[in-house]
């Protein structure tokens, strides 16, 4: 019974039978200019509805701190939420990445970010240059609270940014559980909604290690090569990484896990929800499920067997916490069905 | 008939299935705190005879720029041999996680460094704060000529610069065939020596994307799980990088491989040497092979198939070129005498 | 009437005479290696009642972002007020001298931290690597909002960050508007109370140029001189630089300026508050006013003469504007009284 | 008799008074945005024939580290002489500034660089992203070895880098001198020469502490308010920077002290070269003179009062020391004269 990450389950089988394939061949170009690479560049650009330029990476602290350093100039300011991933987990790699621009946090609910709070926080720039020059804009979704954005409301935030010349990225790490949540089309929920760069994201929903940054404003990667090596993400095996991310996106095996993720966290939502000591604190629309309950119930199901984080959150009462639950693509059904059944036992 | 890299062949057998069976768990901890992790620790002290730390990352740029991270203040000054792999093919990877520190490039015939190179350099330093402190001397072994430190001339090295605080960073991208060539211990070639922290390589012999930063000076990893972490040399599924690792420490398949590679590039050496037209350039001690022949042989032996690279030389004639031939741990045998015999027939 | 900024005053008659008598030696060492410079050194030790290593720098920014490049790593998190100079009006200095540190923003009323924000905020680190290293509390004193810390308040915040072994750095741009308000020692100010490192302010107080960080935990200097240079803050002729900083101390020249504006800051405070259109909103401990008035008062005394800036602050009426009232050193004190009586005309 | 540097000796006494007289204004506009930076531009502007962007800063290694920062990506790498300044004498800032871009040092006689050298370097980039992208070529002008380039020289070189899209840096820390030693007009020197952006040296030449970054290639200083604040680099009493610059530029002073301190040098170079034991080893087109002599005449003439540094050369005898003599606008004549006595009474 393991909610910890999606990160701690393994590689989908389809994705590791073409790492073992990709073996097959004697020998491969290297650094990323294999034939694989340009195909997923086509195969992002299909799946895109326009021409994108797609980089093979190896993480998403990798992914991010890279898309950021091609739309920043060392003296820029990020918005983005205080509890996004650039903000709270990635151990200064946007400021090495991006030679020290400034992330600037904003609040918002359920990890989003409204049009006003952005907007409020911009008239504190334009006095000089004692502020750094606000530049850029990073979303997640699917959010670290499990909520998504959608296409209008990623536009909404566009509108506020864009007249600024500021740059719009998003963290895709999830971005097929938003996607399916969404149930709108990649492009409706990238570029035609005003993103420049995305971190597409491929580890936590299947891959071993692999995700891509992903450009819709091309220019914007006229660099990108010399980026991705100075940042010691290019490998040099590169059809490991073509490989996966092939068989990622064939038959639509991204879509099909993530649906199967964010169905299981709406089962474990349902079934918690149905207890009257759990309160679930965010809306659960991808494979999060966000809820306080009291201490002793945490400790006891943890000891018997279930893993999952608590997880901070202010106002809470002394004995209560709060936790995160996260759904996999290989999350097996019956634990959450054997959790939610050990919920009940302890209450 | 590829002698371009040794990174252009697949993955040793062996590790890709432990990569196959390290799918089998379920679920398995996250972010290099796995239990394979614990036991690579383990299994590099036994094969170092002492206790070491070592991280995994996924590439040896990586795990050079994090070495020298670590050994050296922004304000400082790393020696190398101007052709090293860190001053040439590292795009300012070292300079970005060292925050600046500047690579001070010293000449040397066949990739290596004199110590008397060093002493007359170092002469330039200790006059006040305008050049950068001397923090740190970096060599590779094998060099990136295909040579080999032996332990006496690390240690004649080693001893030019500790007596100033320096410390001294090993590149060992090809630490394997340099240890099989050498027939030393991994400990006499190393910590020994006086070597505080190594870039152990996993890559170019055998495994898909692996390398390790060992440290043998154990305090100069107090922070290196940040460094790792902010440098984004992080992966979340650890285990396959583990599993790697273990796969290619066990049952020696890491000299395996280096000596297949090394008899090879033997083998193929012998073969070029005997034609008149062909001049070996450096001693070939490892599994790399550098030549110079007429340009017209060049280019009749990559037309029929031959496929490697040329490679910078000074005071070659108009009508040469300068060569080099990597053969690695699953290069056809047959490949190498076909090669050869092609040469004689073009000849 | 201007009380724009105490930097927009001119230089202290003394002050430019010392370096008007500088210009008499022929030569001198350049570097800030001079005579004069050591003799700093002496100085601020006797001012400060232990050995102290000082630096001479050129400016606030560069003095705040140099210390703390001396007392967090790269994968650092700096904790410090939400509202300090670092963090608004330094455009990412800070984060280029430590090489991509953190910022960790923190709330506090009067642009003061209090010891249980600092506590709260450390929960949120030491589960691993993800989040920066907690390295440093960086405080100011006088604050931006013209408050002061009391040794006995220094001393609780650094009692709940010196056990996590973080480090004390004290932007002391308005150091001595600070201690002259405070009555007590500049070692009880500093050291006494867990200070480590302290940007010892001289231009908004009557010097031309010139700033002193200045270490009482000496192994933090060590190196220093380095750093300085590295980034930019040496200057070769070096003795304009400490005659300035002779003279600033000499015959409590400082501590005179000092008293002065905070005295006028008294006098505009007091005359104020007398209005009843006018909310005083910080107390005044040192020389900064801060006030909400009508906007339509504000027009009329700028459309007078009258300088000064408006400040963000939140829950502002429609019609009201909230504004910084800076005195100098310099600041006439008729240009006080001229103001106050153009502020009751306007009523 | 000091011959160390010009930055030994003090300010020019009409550039200090402009120093005193900007103190008369009881008030001004901080961070370098007062009239007197207005007019600097504009004064900049007519004396380069041309519009140029001019941002005054406060040292040489701040003026050239900026200004590279604002041509080169930090994945870039800047081609300059291997005894340039910026490669030897400031410590890692450029890489600071830069955010880790790679100086690329070559050989060249009498630090001068020739376009076969930076023909041949190139010649080793444009293989991929594994080396970094050449971006810019910096000149010294006048040089470390106190020669000068001719307009000629300096567009033959750019006609070398400028396809390759490479910008192009003059590091004019001795501008003057240079410009008075070659008779052209400043616009040859520079822009019409294809120099996109130049430091422009004061503190050399009789000021305080100054320096100006010079754009000609105006869209390069786009942010460039941005990155000298960034850089820790602006004042915010700026008014003694552009008083310093007003004077130094006002009649002819700042031609007339370079020409002084060239006649000097001229002085100097006839006399030592009437010595059979002195061997002048770089052409004197400026105001250095660079000598070899016995080490015992070194030790004496020091002994008896003259203050002058050993220089590195290759090939020197075991009795020999090679010197530097750097003259200023200050030196006094008999000093010089004094001096070359003082050679002959050794003898």
């Amino acid at each position: 019974m393991n909610f910890g990450s999606d990160n701690q389950y393994g590689v989908d089988p389809r994705i590791l039978q073409a790492i073992v394939d990709a073996n097959a061949r004697l020998t491969d170009t290297s650094y990323c200019h294999d034939d694989g690479a340009k195909a997923v560049d086509a195969r992002l650009s299909a799946i895109f509805e326009t021409e994108v330029k797609a980089f093979l990476v190896v993480n998403g602290t990798g992914a991010n701190s890279l898309a950021l350093s091609a739309i920043t100039p060392p003296h820029g300011g990020v918005f983005c939420h205080e509890g996004s991933h650039i903000n709270e987990d990635e151990c200064n790699c946007p400021e090495l990445f991006t030679g020290g621009a400034k992330l600037l946090a904003l609040p918002g609910a359920h990890s989003k970010l409204q049009p006003a709070t952005v907007t409020e926080k911009l008239k504190r720039f334009g006095h000089g240059e004692h502020a750094p020059k606000p530049s850029a804009l990073s979303l997640t979704n699917a959010t670290e609270a499990g909520t998504v954005y959608s296409p209008a409301e990623v536009k909404a935030l566009a509108d506020v940014v864009k007249p600024h010349g500021m740059k719009l990225h998003m963290d895709g790490a999830r971005f097929a559980n938003a996607l399916v949540a969404l149930g709108c089309s990649p492009a409706e929920m990238t570029w035609k909604a005003g993103v420049d760069v995305l971190s597409f994201g491929g580890t936590k929903n299947g891959a071993m290690l692999l995700e891509a940054v992903v450009f819709f404003n091309l220019p914007l990667a006229d660099d990108f090569l010399y980026r991705r090596k100075r940042a010691g993400q290019l490998v040099s095996k590169g059809r490991y990484l073509s490989a996966q991310m092939l068989a990622y996106l064939q038959d639509d095996v991204w879509l099909a896990n993530a649906r199967r993720a964010n169905r299981l966290a709406q089962v474990l939502a349902k079934g918690l929800s149905q207890s009257n000591r759990v309160r679930i604190t965010n809306p659960v629309e991808a494979n999060e499920v966000f809820a306080v309950m009291p201490k002793a119930t945490y400790e006891a199901v943890q000891a018997k067997g279930a893993h999952f984080y608590d997880w901070p959150l202010d106002g809470l009462g002394n004995d209560e916490i709060h936790c995160r639950f996260v759904t996999s693509f290989a999350t097996p059904e019956e634990h959450v069905n054997q959790f939610l059944a050990l919920m009940r036992e302890v209450a």
